[in-house]
This record gives structure tokens, C-alpha cells and sequence, in this order.
């Protein structure tokens, strides 16, 4: 039933795209009512409203940006690869300047205020997630954007790609939810029992990055999204093989 | 390279078999020298002893006997199938019980204490994920072990079972995560940021609670450590098929 055809699995495919990207959206806009509108909006001047926009450009960043940056190999399965890749590559730079904005914004925030840097489990798990994800930029420009890389090298390096940028998604996400915990127990914490409405849009928050997350491994991890083979694309098809077979070619 | 033999394929699965079962068992270990040594040992009598043991079954529990439960399939892949489901369904058991014993240790600790329930994200998500760890268990009761369901209709739940496993999986470390954060920075929030012992111990745990689920998600997804196609089981080898390449079969 479920493989009925291609008219049904394109549309439960578009719905829950549909529904990832109003998730993704709509934490990012929670994120911006929670620091805009419960803790006192945001500037540049190493106050909390300096530390505000660390929660947003994070959730904007680390985690929409991110996501949808490797979304679009599933979205846009019938335009060229080459585009495609561009945009993958050029979202996830994009994500990359949001995140370094927000990280930036909380250091200066910890600094003015005299608060110790990376303490805290929330701290290791984000810095070791941005620095992993600059890590995984760098090294996808370098295999599949400049012509340096053998086909064998792509090939060999594509699956881990794939699994290390899902992980690194997973990981943005529960440092973002870790955020959240850090958040409320700092400044709602007597009162968080006794559910106001800040902790619950927090709480609320963190189970809509959960949704996300979840919709967004299992967009990409399904076969029946992948990319269909395409005759004119066979050099670069074996990436795609590679990614959900797990065999590298046995030569070159 | 990669694909250089089995031999060497075996070696690499039984190093990375290897460093999970030691990481796994090291989280349960450090839980237990936190909560045994920094926070007053345990006791079943309402008491924060009473809340010493959550930390401690849900970590055993809900990670390393969910995980080791999924992994199963991995490491006795050359076992008679219906052996490793027994083994998979016991262990799944065994991790259900000992996480409801540590959820009732918290319920009991908060009605003692008179804190209430269920306001954090931490515990959204531990409920959330322990309910649908049990649904999940029943399901694959009823749709593996016991003889009712058509092989059309385990081959199309199979490739669902396994998403669900290992996203309760990640979910249950994300929690434990939350749940580091909160007892942190309810028992030593103030010098927390100063790195003391217990503080830096628990973001270990955490540390490895994460290198836990990684191990796991990737043994897992990893296409040349599935169970080698066996001829004499071949009316069950139609469900690894659907879990890795997602086809279902047009017919029942």
C-alpha cells in the first residue's frame, strides 16, 4: 500500500517537507518571541541582550540553516547535481556565519559579565558541534567542490559525510535543548515548577527542534526519497550508491 | 582500501563493538560514582537517595540495554535469526523494567518532597520517550515474535521499528543530557562555573553518553556490518532488505 505508487510517496514526501519547514520556522520565530519578548529584546552591548541572540542565531543557524541545508538533496532530486551542491554548499556557509555571529555573541556576553567560558556540558557539546561542523564545510569544499578529489576518494568519503553531517545536526540540536534547561534554570528556575508561560513556550521550543530533527533523519534517511538515477549524471551517480549501500568501488 | 577484505572489515566492527561496550559501561560506572560518591549514596525511602537511583537505572536502562539491544543484530549476525530476535526483545525487556523502576524513583522522590511533576523539558522528554519505548517493544512483540502478522506487513513495519529504535535511542541520551544539566545546576549551580570535580565529571558522563549513541547509530546504519544474506533464511531476509533499501514487496 505504502508503495502505491509514485503520485502518493511524492506527496506524503511534500507534506512532511511542508511540515519540517513550518516546524524549522516556527522555533525559530519561538526562539525570538522567548528572548524578544520575555527577556528584554536584543542588542550588541555585552549585556543579556547580547547573549539574546546567541539562542537565535543558533536555532537559526545550527539547526534551521543546517537542516534545510542538507534537505535539499531530497528537494531538489530532479535539478543538476552540480546546482544542487553549490546550494548545499552556500546554505550551509550561510549557516556556519549565523552560528559564528551567535557563539561570538555569547563569549562577549560572558566576558563583560565576568562569567567563566565553557564550563558547562551545553558549552563542550556546542563548541565541539560548531567546530566539527566548520571541520565537515571545509572538507565537503574539498572533495566535492574543487576538482582535487579522485572519484574513488569521493566515493570513499561521501558516506561518512552523510552520516557525520546528520549526527552533527542531531548534536546542534540536543545542545540547543541543553540551552533551553541552561536557560530557564538561570532565569525562571524558582518559579519553572509552577509551569508560567515562559517555561512552557521554552518547553514547547525544545520538543519542536526534537520534531524537526526527527522529520529531517527520516527525510533523508528513507530509500524511496533518494535521488532517482539519472543516465547523464552516472560519474557523480555512485556517491549516491555509495551513501545508502555503504560499497566503495573496488578501483578507482 | 576500505574494502580491503572481511578480515580487516571484522577487525574494524569488533574494535568499534569493543569501544562501545567499554564507553556504555564506563557512563553506567561514572553515574553511579556521581550520584554513590558526590550526592550521598542510594536508599528507597523518598529521600534525594531515592533520586540518586533515576540518574543511575535510566543510564543503564534506557542507554546502554537499549543500545546493546539494538546492537544484537550486529554482533551475532551469523546466529539463527530467531535466536537474536529472543535476545533483542529480552534485553529490550530488561531495559524497560530497570527505566520504570528509575521513574518511579523520581515520581516517588517529587511526591516526598513536594515538587511537582512533569514541568521540565527534561521530563517531557524522558515520558515521552519511555512511553513510546514501551509502545514500540509491544509493537514488535506482536509484529516479530508472535505469529500473527503477514510477512507483508513485518516486511513494511521492519524499516519503520528500526527508525523508531534508534531515534528513542538518541532521544534517551539527549534526555540524559538534560538530566545532567538539571541536577548540575540544581546541586552545585554556583560552582559550576568554577570546574569542580563533580562538574566536570558529569559533563564527562555526558561526553560519553554522546560517544555512546554515536558508536551505536553508526554500527548500526553501516550497510557492510548487516547480517550476510543466508539462503536458509531467506523468508525472513526480506525484512533487512526493507530496512535498508525502504522497497516493500508489491504482494503480500
Amino acid at each position: 500500500m505504502e508503495d502505491s505508487g509514485p503520485d502518493r510517496r511524492g506527496s506524503v514526501f511534500a507534506g512532511l517537507v511542508g511540515v519540517s519547514q513550518v516546524v524549522g520556522l516556527l522555533s525559530v520565530v519561538l526562539t525570538g518571541v522567548w528572548m524578544g519578548h520575555y527577556r528584554g529584546g536584543f542588542a550588541w552591548d555585552g549585556s543579556a541582550r547580547e547573549f539574546n541572540l546567541h539562542p537565535l542565531c543558533m536555532v537559526l543557524g545550527l539547526v534551521l540553516l543546517h537542516g534545510d541545508a542538507i534537505l535539499v538533496y531530497r528537494v531538489f532530486s530532479n535539478e543538476a547535481k552540480k546546482k544542487v551542491k553549490l546550494l548545499h554548499g552556500t546554505i550551509h556557509l550561510l549557516a556556519l556565519v549565523t552560528s559564528i555571529v551567535g557563539v561570538a555573541a555569547v563569549f562577549d556576553f560572558h566576558s563583560a559579565s565576568l562569567i567563566p567560558h565553557l564550563y558547562s556540558l551545553h558549552s563542550w557539546g556546542g563548541l565541539t558541534t560548531l567546530i566539527l561542523f566548520s571541520l565537515q564545510w571545509v572538507m565537503g569544499l574539498l572533495f566535492f567542490l574543487l576538482p582535487g578529489a579522485s572519484s574513488w576518494l569521493r566515493a570513499t568519503y561521501l558516506p561518512i559525510h552523510v552520516f557525520c553531517g546528520l549526527t552533527l545536526l542531531v548534536m546542534a540540536i540536543g545542545t540547543s535543548l541543553l540551552g533551553i534547561t541552561e536557560k530557564l534554570l538561570f532565569s525562571i528556575g524558582s518559579s519553572y515548577p509552577q509551569f508560567p508561560p515562559e517555561g512552557v513556550l521554552a518547553n514547547f521550543l525544545g520538543v519542536l527542534l526534537v520534531l524537526f530533527g526527527v522529520l529531517l533523519c527520516y527525510l533523508v534517511t528513507r530509500e524511496e526519497y533518494r535521488r532517482p538515477p539519472n543516465p547523464e549524471e552516472e560519474a557523480l551517480s555512485v556517491h549516491f550508491k555509495t551513501l545508502t549501500e555503504g560499497e566503495t568501488p573496488a578501483t578507482p
